[in-house]
């Protein structure tokens, strides 16, 4: 069965469910989540807490790895997140995509672009995961 | 009014009260903190979720340099964010202590150690403020 | 008179003669240079020394920020250099592609990527520069 | 033989050349090395250049790394080099000290403290180092 037939898929477990985000789209090298801008993803100042971009490539980028890396039994564990923040966002959505840009034997490494509601770039995320 | 008299502090607001991180302590150039590690911080396989130690390290690194700087009216926002995970925690604590390794005109850095409640390095971050 | 006409050019100056990489194009947004590879920039293990990489990012993201900035009196200075190792390279070419990101007022973000002769993705970089 | 009875060490082979530092002190936890500021080492500005701090960072967190692994037959190898720039170096000495910070069975995490030779603090590198 393709769970992504499901998509697009609101998360309600665990850490994801605080940062509440919608994954909308996972292929081998591609993943993109959307999150609503709301005062419990924001900090004292009024925008999205940085944690939150950290947080949503942390996810996607393990989910992109994983749902490739288990089809021959292998695991996915989040190793290294530099996240750069360039543009604050205030309310609408925060757009997520990941781009994996390397696929080795123990590592991947993936490029993630935070976008807001107006097509500006907001953060950059790359994320390395290991696979074992 | 000395608010850090007030501490231990647990965060209730936005961001920081999905995280539910304690605040220990403030100095000019040390920040301490504590989060309890529940359901609501952990990803799927059961451990804490990576953005978790992200975002401590965000908000610990972004209060240590605003309360400094918001002294001489000035503000810190949060530029880049670099997180290694060394070893997954499960249960107990997440303790968090943030030094200030640079503290610029335009931008502070930081170094935060996380550790388990064993004293085991879990996870570290370099974190860079924007001071203006 | 625009020195970017004389172009390709190879660096004989400082640090950059040590690399020894030239430089092929420089625009607004994006900046390339090739590097050949030469017993004076490999490790020991005879593949190219990671401080290569690191080094032409830092030099090609600060001359493509110093081309658009100083037409009004600014100057660009290396802040942050985030470089992930992907792939060795023992002979032929590093090519080098830089793209701006973000153009802020204080700060510039590029993305290199380094390839071989075959085209495979080896490093890749993420350079913030301080706009002052 | 124990080669590190032989230290200091100038440098005399590949990139290392290059950057021209000296080895002076290797144990299974900690590297220290110092490099001359010369005008082969600068960039324009007439800073010492950043890759310059890379590159030490990268030659000194492998050889620590290999010293040790190299015992039971494994090799290392970079895998991401995070490097902050705080304050330029103009003239004198480049000290750098690496500490490791996680030795794991696939990965080394080491920090280096770039300084002066007035003590100040000057960069700052985290290294990730693969063992296979």
């Amino acid at each position: 069965m393709d769970w992504t037939a499901t998509l697009p898929m609101k998360m309600t477990q665990g850490f994801d469910a605080a940062v509440g985000y919608e994954l909308l789209e996972v292929t081998d090298d591609l993943v993109r989540a959307r999150a609503e801008v709301r005062d419990e993803i924001k900090q004292q100042a009024g925008l999205v807490h940085g944690g939150v971009y950290s947080s949503i490539a942390e996810s996607i980028a393990s989910i992109g790895t994983y749902v490739v890396v288990s089809r021959d039994g292998r695991t996915a564990q989040g190793m290294s997140n530099q996240t750069s923040f360039l543009r604050p966002i205030l309310e609408g959505h925060i757009h997520a995509e990941a781009r994996a840009r390397h696929k080795g034997r123990t590592t991947w490494v993936w490029e993630v672009d935070f976008t807001d509601d107006q097509g500006r770039l907001c953060a950059l995320t790359r994320m390395t995961i290991a696979v074992r």
